[in-house]
């Protein structure tokens, strides 16, 4: 596949496109393009730090910090547990936890091998959401022995980010999680991916001046994204979804679909299809790609005109975006090197940011549903086919998303 | 009590010791004249805070911290498990464990409320040994629990200090977790006070022209530091140590005694004593007061002419040592406003930034040793009556301690 501009484009859209992504090429580094060499360097003894957050090394200092001065602190602490949110870093510490069983393409690679990714999300917590935040992985990928882990620790933080757990588990291990620890825990590879597609189709719906409520969207993957996104779609007023997994359309009554998987085929596939992706992308609206099946030119170019199309598997999106742009109005990948990058970087630090402010004792559908509204508003002055959402570096974003986050929590009676 | 000059004391001492007393009123803050105002803003949101060893904030950065650059790390530990070792932080990261059951001199307030004492400790390990630390508190003290907890989230850190878990369960909890992890483990309360003493002890000795061999040694408290003080002189050659809880003398064939002290009991009280703190302290040489049971006047006075007296109780010493002094050659207490401060702040840093500098396996009797001396031996140009150990501040030590013990760990195979 040629990565130079010259492939063929609907006239309407391809001076901005090609600007677009010649843009983007230039303002961004092709992820492709980086070294090894940079790649490990940058990866030198990790990529976190902890720091006291006064200096220890005055013997005043040091009497406050430590004895005999901490005494009085955990006096008090001891004699109204309340006081801990107020004196300890505990309330605001996210720890972001990883069995290690998914992590991003590379699958089931263990728990010391995921620690990069989890290093890196807890530096973006602190670079866009202003958190403190550690990973724990876990040498148990058993969901009891993992919930029992962190019940045990539940004293020495205040969130939790699930990352990068294998489905169907992780929807078990979410939903036990949040019933024994009374704060916001929430699995970003979910939700995080699930608010910031939503935001993005409200992007495009606001740009093609569609409506969620007409279109039938096609979603590929019936894993932890896929189940989230068309959930939130649904509670967003989607018209029609159509999932698919592995072995074709995700329908009641097919044979031996697991529990998660029973429950969603009950809402979605109203139209009642049967078959492959061909049979769910005739005529559909939107396709939001999240699993690694590549779809063919033919299968977009039989959607409708005007469709929109999410590639958003990583590294290697379901469709090149400049041959999906051949046929779809909008086209979305999770890149950084083509336009509408769809990153959770959007969603996640104000989730919990606002979650965390406002002292949530979980997240509910209604802060997702405002998150992703946040999102989509930091973009509103400057919305077009090449910018449903703000960059993902945008630095307005986890602010807003965390203000209107904290509103809907004291609103859904949470906070 | 009159915290002023005038008390009788032996001529050939007063100066001194009054000079140095008047000195450390001036430089260090009294820690009894802190105010609740200053301690408590002090720990307004916790201590602790964790940040990115590089910003986040660039795309070419986001790319090579995260996605798609952090998958190529992800990969090759999946293929070579060493490199976790250089490519996390993990492998030079000390959790903090406590679960709150012996704190300070609170007792068993919990986890929560001993949170602001292991954020202080976490953050003397970065300002005096230049590790990345971090507390986790724990929800449970089942011993078995507790190891299997550590035991799960063991790809998560590098070192394990145990600290304020009450005795007799400390002892039994730090041999699990040796066996359990194959990483350094220390509970602190037990070796890093007993590091401390005996370079304390080494000291004065050294004051006093006099030998550890020669030496009966009392030591007041039978709980994590006791046990450890007495196992440590007896390694360095310690003649004679008698140890007392809270019962009396402990010795062979008093009824009641737990395991770890019948051990204890088989190798002191070689002059078969019986009783109580008076029958021990008449004719020893050392004091080493780690309960807060108070010691008379009387008492010290009955101990040999130019006898040695660590009253390490805090914030209130076994006695004064304005009236030890009267009566001891050399008096050392735990607190920074007096001179000769045994603060453990001298060991644990350079204890495990030496360990994980070699990769040492574990922590070696012949490590703490080697700590002694190298805590001992920066002051060794400077000693005197009042200043038989460095200043629990000085910057030079950490490095010092760390050197000392990565060469005793390669020495004894553990690295």
């Amino acid at each position: 596949m040629s990565p130079c501009p010259g492939l063929l484009r609907r006239p309407h859209r391809r001076r901005d496109a090609v600007t677009a992504v010649n843009e983007a090429r230039i303002e961004n580094s092709d992820p492709t393009q980086l070294t090894d060499e940079e790649i490990f360097n940058a990866h030198l003894g990790g990529k976190l730090e902890v720091g006291a957050t006064a200096s220890l090394a005055d013997p005043k200092a040091l009497s406050i910090a430590y004895t005999p001065g901490v005494a009085r602190v955990s006096k008090a602490i001891a004699e109204d547990a309340a006081l801990a949110a107020k004196y300890t870093w505990a309330h605001r510490l996210v720890v972001v936890v990883s069995d290690g069983t998914a992590v991003l393409g590379l699958g089931d690679i263990g728990p010391s091998a995921s620690l990069p990714v989890m290093e890196g999300k807890s530096a973006l917590f602190k670079t866009f959401g202003g958190l403190d935040s550690i990973p724990l992985v876990l040498n148990t990928t058993d969901v009891d022995e993992i919930v029992e882990t962190l019940v045990r620790l539940r004293p020495s933080f205040g969130a939790v980010n699930l990352e990068d757990v294998s489905a169907p588990r992780c929807f078990e291990l979410e939903q036990k999680l949040i019933e024994a620890l009374d704060c916001p825990v929430m699995h970003d590879d979910q939700h995080g991916t699930a608010v910031v597609s939503l935001a993005a189709l409200n992007g495009a719906n606001t740009v093609l001046g569609k409506n969620i409520g007409d279109q039938r969207v096609v979603i590929s993957g019936a894993g932890a994204a896929g189940i989230a996104i068309a959930k939130i779609l649904l509670a967003a007023g989607a018209g029609d979804i159509t999932l698919l997994d592995s072995r074709g359309i995700v329908r009641t009554g097919r044979a031996g679909l697991n529990p998660v998987k029973e429950e969603i085929a009950a809402v979605t596939n109203s139209s009642n299809l049967d078959g492959g992706i061909d049979v769910a992308l005739r005529g559909a609206d939107v396709f939001i790609g999240v699993s690694s099946s590549k779809v063919s030119e033919d299968l977009i170019a039989s959607m409708v005109d005007d469709s929109i199309v999410f590639a958003l598997s990583n590294p290697d999106p379901e469709v090149h975006p400049e041959v999906a742009a051949r046929h779809a109005a909008i086209v979305a990948t999770g890149r950084s090197d083509f336009p509408n990058q769809i990153n959770n970087v959007l969603a996640f630090p104000g989730i919990f940011r606002g979650a965390l402010d406002a002292g949530a004792r979980r997240i509910t559908e209604g802060m997702k549903l405002a998150a992703a509204d946040a999102i989509l508003a930091v973009a509103k002055d400057d919305l077009g086919p090449d910018r449903i959402v703000p960059s993902a570096l945008d630095p307005r974003v986890g602010p807003e998303v965390a203000a209107a986050v904290a509103l809907a929590a004291k609103a859904d009676g949470v906070a």
